[in-house]
This record gives C-alpha cells, structure tokens and sequence, in this order.
C-alpha cells in the first residue's frame, strides 16, 4: 500500500514551524508496513487543500492528512474534503456531545465556534480523541480510505497510534523489516566501494547512506508480502553488510557514541576525566548526555589558556614552549594529567586550532590531537579536519570518542574497513 | 512570484530525518519576496522526481529542489531533471576540476564516482559550493528557474543564502527590509500579550513569533514595489517594537548570546572561569564556539563528582554534606572557587538536576541554581526548568548565560518587560 501524507497549515509552508508530524507519521506507518510514497504540504486554504487531495485520490492508495481541524476561521480541512468527496457536513451529535462534555469537564467555558468541530462529511467514521477536542476522522472513497488528523502534534500521535496505525496494518497485512548499522571513520564513497551493488539476495530491500557528523549511517528497508520471507531477506542483508563493513560499525539503530561508550566504561567499572583545549567542553558535553552518566563521568578540565594546562593538568612548560600548545607531546600530557589529576582510570586530552583564525602553515586550521591514557596503555592521534569551526569541533569530539571506544574494545585504533 | 520547493530523498521520506532544509529555504526566500506556495517530498526515484518537476512546473513560477546531487547511485536527481527538461547530461569540465582540487587540496583520494557530480544537464548555469563538493545547478525552462541544491543542510544553505536568495531578489525586484530581534526570559505569550495587534503604521509588515530554547525571537519582514516606503516603515516598526520588548532583547539579527556575551567581556577585559555539574561543559562549549573566545575564556571545570567539586573549586564539605550538591550555596561556592582558582574577574557556578532521573520531591528534576561571581558583586538565581535532558541543560546554560549579560551591564538581573 503506497500512501500520501498531506501536511496543512500556513505555519508549516512559511517555514516557521519544523513539520514534526510528518516525520512521526511516517515512522508509525512503516510500523504498519505502508509505505510513504509522496508528500505534500499546503497553507490554510479551502482550495489548495482540495487540490492537494484530489491529486493524493489520484496517485495514492490511502491518504492521511493532518492539520486544520480546530474550530477557528482558517480551520478548513473538513469542507474543502466534504466538497472533493462530495459529501456535505452534517452535525454529528455524538462528538458535539463529548466536545461539550470535555468543556465541562475542564471547567471551561468554550466559544461557540468550538462546535463546527462536529460538522463531519456524510459517512465519516469519528476515531474519538483522547487529548484534546477534534477526532480523527475516516472516510472511504471508493474504498480508498481518507485518514484526517488534527494537526496538534501530541493529538496527532495519539490518534495515529490509537486508530490509523491499527487500521491500517489490519487492512494491509503486509510485512516490514528494517534495521540501521551506524559506521564512523570512513567516507560515504569507500562505503560504497566497499559494498557495491547489491546483489539476488536483496530483493525487496533497499539500502540508504545517511551521512551527518556523526559517521554514515547505513539503513536497510525490507518489506514484502510474506512475513517469513522478510524476515529471512532481513537477515541475510544484515549478515551480508555486517561482515562488509563491521570494521567501522560503532553502533545499532539510534543509539549514539555517547551511550556506547557509556556502556562500555560502565561494563568495565571505568571512570573517565577528560582534558579539553579546541573542543571547549564539547567532549564531556557529549558524555554527559547520556542519563546516568554520573556512574563514570568524574570531571572534565576545559583547559583553555597554557596556565590551566599547567596548574591543573600539570602539563611541562618546557613541552609547552618548544612544541606548542597543540602538540602530541600536549596531548598526551594532558589525558595523563587528567587521569591521574582525577585519580580515574581512563584519561583523555584534545588540542587542536578550531579555527577559523590562529592556524599557520605548519599548523594549520583543523590540525587536533586527540591522547588516551588508560590501563590498556596510551595512544595518541593527529587527525586532520575540515569544515567550519563547529564542523571541526564536532568532529574533533565524534572522533576521540570513537578512538577511545576502539582503545577500550581492543579493537585497532584507527578506523578501516580492511 | 510562487514557488514550489521539492524535498528529495527516502530519508526524509521514510520520516527518519527530518526536513529542516525546507524550513530553512522556506525563511530565507521570505527574504527575497518569493512565497512557497507548495512544498512536496519525494524519494530517490528518477521517476519520481520527474514526476514532481513536471507537476511543479506546471503550477509554479520557479521550482527550488533539494537533495539527490551527491555520487552515489541513489542520487539520480541530475538524471532525472535532465529527462523532464530534455537536456542531455554533459560533463562540465570547471566543476571536475574543482572537485579534483578540493579533494587535492583535503589530501584525499577520491573514488571515482564522485566525478559524476561534474555530469550537468546542458545549459546549467553553475553556483559554486564554498563548504562542500556538489555545486548548485539553474536551468531556465521556458524561462522559469528550476534551481537544484544539495541536500546537506550546511551546503544547501550556503548556496542558498549566496546564490539562490540574491538570483530571485533580482529577478523579482520587489523590495524587502527584515529584522530580528531577539529576546530572552519572557514567554511567547507575554510577548504578544505586551506587542498587541499591528496598527497602520506597519502597512506592509508582517511579524513573526519565533520560539525556541534561545528565547523567542521577533522577526519582521516588509515588502513593497517602492524602496523607500519600505525602507521607512521598517524603521518604524523597529522603532516601536523596540520601545515595547527592550527590556528583554540580547541581540539583533542572528547574533548568540554566547557572542554578545563575549563582546561584553573584551570591551571590559575580563576574563571567565567556570564551574559547571548538570550542564557537563554545555556552558562552556556554548563561550568557546565563538571565534577568537580564548581572549577571555580562561578555563572551565566540569565537576561532575563531589571530589571534583571539593578538590577543584574549594566547594566546602560541611555546606555539601548539609545542603546537597544542588543547592544555592554550591552554587556559590563553585562560581567563587572558579574565579578565585582561575585568578580571572569573572565565576560562575551551575548545578542542578538534568534528569530524567535523580529528581525528589524537594528536589525535582530542572531545578538549577546558577551563581555569578564579579567585581560588581555576587548573584545567585534558582531556576525551574521543565523539559527532556536536553532542553533542561539547553535551558540551563542559556539563561546563565543571559543573568551574566545583565549582570555585567549592570541592567536588572531577573528578566522583564517593565
């Protein structure tokens, strides 16, 4: 079943408001196994809307739209689909009675327009709304169903997992596996060399890249009418890219380096400090992200200026002065200085130039060296980065995280798919 | 002139990514008098896309498309404009050329798919990518522009704000003045409930409400043939919008708090420490994004442990023991053991309880305490903030942020209207 999501309202069109619905719908609809095949957004206006509708019954074999049924004059999603269906509103006695019963039940006295609310196209059955005042609202065109939500987001949702998503995973019947491999420490095109086409035993399933600072991210979509089938396809495309790319694999659907990391210190009963120059507090920013990270985030040092590095990390002057505040040598001072400082078991020192300004030609914007010192020993890198100064930033800390994860898994330090 | 912006790609589509780039096009080609008219999502299918192009050419004035430009084989969105327009792929040596160099110049070996990103439609008028490697791409059709911008966020910006925005300007030649204020510490509602409805003086001018965890920013667009006129008005309604909400505006434009701040602290000399707990280096990080911050940031403690608390600030054992780690007085304690170690003009101290867990009865999750410590004396401020982990440090860090810039300028530390 290919469906189309119709988005309505003007605050969406002009950019003000970040259309969340959509996301939240389409992640539910794959749980019912229906595929999103197009979207569209249009402003508050009986006409676009109509058009927008007439275009979905065209192409789609379901349609949900969200937005524009509140009670207010640019509320006007349920007559521009009465006109396209042709099916005139008439008043639906059993919802003018909850809307009036949920008023008095909040004690509120409720303007009159709040009962255009119960003025439904002809046949339309009422999905009733556990958070607020408008239901959700299905119709059958020609036995293609019509799905309509209101477009705030928390009654958008419950609705959708209350009603649409039931509905609609009974009617398709159809099956749905997907899964997510997160890699870090290669680009998007060795990925792709390394993977190639894919081949016989991917049929119905797709392969996405998804690259962002954080890594690329690989997401593999099965579906297909026979459950066995697809779970079986599944699998054997996870087997098959896993052992393609598990070199640079640092995690599993959505979880973040942070909480893997986390995981790890907190399997081995490791505490962690961290020395900071270019990231700024970026490094344990992230670290403390993670709920519980108190268990083994001890401190953090954000040691911009030389004299913090050398009264609270004890790095050598001497060392300062002929290497350079961003150095190997300083690096590695630094995580052991945070270590033993902390009197923790893992240390972790960063230098680099952030930029934009304060790089030169022997250092130039972008050079970070990222130090671990732990019972596994010590490592130190120079990594090379590009980008903006939040760009070189982020990664700077993406990057010592995952060096640090592969430290304390005893896998090789540096990232590669061989 | 109305124009249809077309989102491609499966992730936006399956709704695991969310489509921040069209709210960004969506604002900035406010700026250039265009209205988006339209907004549809498609996956990464030639046919698709086609189908979308054809459709918004059908309809639109100017078609702005995003997405499908990088070189792996699901982004096919050249291939299929070049069919819809009918102009065949030819390879464009400047951008190959470009795409060697940057990839020289990053000392990187490039595979070579990445040179299909120099395969344009014929005709393409090229707009160089100054963050990234595919360039953006317009084509007259029948003399309406159909642009093509990569779908990475930061280069689908850049492109946008130094090639797109200025194109349509000119192309429209309606005149446009905007402005931004924006404000910190009252909430939306208050906001409106002071501004009230537009009178005539803003004929022409519209203004948005803009809330995020920064504050709520004001922003107002006029437009008109005559640039005078606009010119005018929007003097004026900055004028009187300025006398309404000055009391509670940190910054114009797109400027952060963590900049304004930092301009406060070099035009005094000062220079900052800071201690933090629940916001984990947040504060730290948000002062050092700013370029050239090692001027005055000095250095920061994530003192995450009581140890930490105690051995690095001089946090007091007793008060601890006595008051909890999340208490007025460690918080005072922390932002006069950051000045006094650091040896700077300026502490501060945070702590608090992030969650989602650890929260009391007494002490419930988003309750934080923020102390500063100057020459112009001591300020200490509880706050509850409501939210995810995430929002409440967000939060956290920004309204330290913004009691230091009124502490420091001497304005009325607790944010108001009056």
């Amino acid at each position: 079943m290919q469906v189309e999501i119709v988005t309505i309202g003007n605050e969406i069109l002009s950019g003000r408001t970040l259309d969340t619905n959509f996301a939240t719908l389409a992640r539910l609809l794959e749980e019912a196994s229906v595929k999103v095949a197009w979207h569209s957004t249009v402003g508050d206006s009986q006409e676009r809307i109509a058009e927008g509708l007439t275009r979905a019954l065209d192409r789609a074999d379901a349609v949900v739209m969200t937005g524009g049924l509140g009670p207010t004059p640019d509320d006007v999603t349920r007559k521009a689909v009465s006109t396209v269906l042709g099916r005139p509103l008439q008043l639906d006695e059993g919802v003018l009675e909850s809307i009036r019963e949920r008023g008095r039940r909040m004690g509120r006295r409720l303007p009159a327009t709040i009962e255009t609310m119960a003025l439904l196209p002809r046949g339309a059955e009422v999905w009733p709304n556990s958070v607020g005042s408008a239901p959700g609202l299905l119709l059958l065109h020609r036995d293609k169903p019509v799905m309509l939500l209101p477009g705030v987001p928390s009654e958008m949702t419950a609705l959708a997992e209350e009603h649409l998503v039931p509905y609609l995973r009974e009617r398709t019947g159809r099956a749905i596996e997907t899964f997510t491999l997160r890699t870090y420490g290669v680009f998007e095109s060795q990925l792709h060399e390394r993977i190639g086409a894919l081949d016989d035993a991917w049929q119905g399933a797709s392969l996405a890249y998804l690259p962002s600072s954080f890594g690329v991210d690989l997401r593999v979509t099965v579906s297909g009418a026979n459950p066995a089938v697809v779970r079986e396809t599944s699998l054997r495309a996870y087997n098959e890219l896993f052992a393609k790319v598990n070199g640079v694999v640092y995690a599993e659907g959505a979880t973040g380096m942070e909480e893997v990391l986390g995981a790890i210190l907190l399997d081995k009963g490791w505490r962690i400090a961290a020395a900071e120059s270019c990231t700024g507090g970026l490094f344990v920013k992230r670290l403390t992200d993670v709920p519980g990270s108190s268990r083994y985030v001890e401190r953090g040092f954000v040691t911009y200026s030389n004299a913090a590095k050398l009264e609270l990390l004890g790095v050598d002057e001497g060392t300062l002065k002929a290497q350079g505040a961003v150095s190997a040598a300083v690096a590695e001072q630094m995580a052991g200085g945070a270590r033993g400082r902390a009197g923790v078991e893992v240390g972790v020192g960063i230098t680099g130039i952030a930029g934009p300004d304060g790089g030169s030609e022997n250092k130039p914007v972008g050079l970070v060296f990222v130090a671990l010192a732990s019972p596994l020993g010590e490592v130190v890198r120079v990594l090379h980065l590009h980008g903006s100064r939040a760009t070189v930033r982020e990664r700077a800390a993406q990057t010592a995280l995952d060096l640090l994860r592969r430290h304390l898994l005893g896998l090789p330090v540096d990232a590669s798919l061989d």
